[in-house]
């Protein structure tokens, strides 16, 4: 479930993004990185975006190459300057997987 | 299993809805979102909605285009004014899952 990439370029595709307290999370559509950085600005506050990455583990994801690589519905996380990414606090240490 | 998004559009698709205490779930049929927060507010008693939510992770379901991505019987949580969602008591961290 992780390959519906065949509808990549223009046609919007959904992603859930939140923010660096991880109090609040959007669904928001968007058809690229540019096109999702826009929206994010408006719909979650965040005035000037220095980065976004992937809530899982913080890569950051700064390409549109990359960005049509990341599966639909993924957890994003918009950082604001200054801003940070942290673990999610209740997840256990990676090597414990 | 994410892949029905074939029939998007005007035929109405079932949810379930709950509200933020998850005391009541119901069974709405709606074809966008402003349909089925109408529905929504009437049926669950909800007089001032203030956001309707995917309540596996609580994102935010603004916008008619995201909407329409999410899966059929799909379980939304309709916020009050005042109200947050809040993850499941008797989930474990997500990451063990």
């Amino acid at each position: 479930t992780q390959q519906l990439l065949s509808g990549r370029g223009p046609r919007p595709r959904p992603f859930r993004v939140t923010i660096a307290d991880r109090s609040v999370k959007k669904g928001i559509m968007a058809d690229g990185l540019e096109d999702l950085l826009n929206k994010v600005s408006d719909s979650l506050n965040v005035p000037c975006v220095s980065a976004l990455v992937l809530d899982e583990d913080g890569t950051g994801v700064d390409t549109e190459e990359f960005f049509q690589t990341v599966p639909e519905n993924a957890v994003l996380m918009v950082l604001d300057k200054g801003q940070k990414w942290t673990p999610h606090p209740n997840s256990p240490p990676r090597n414990q997987l």
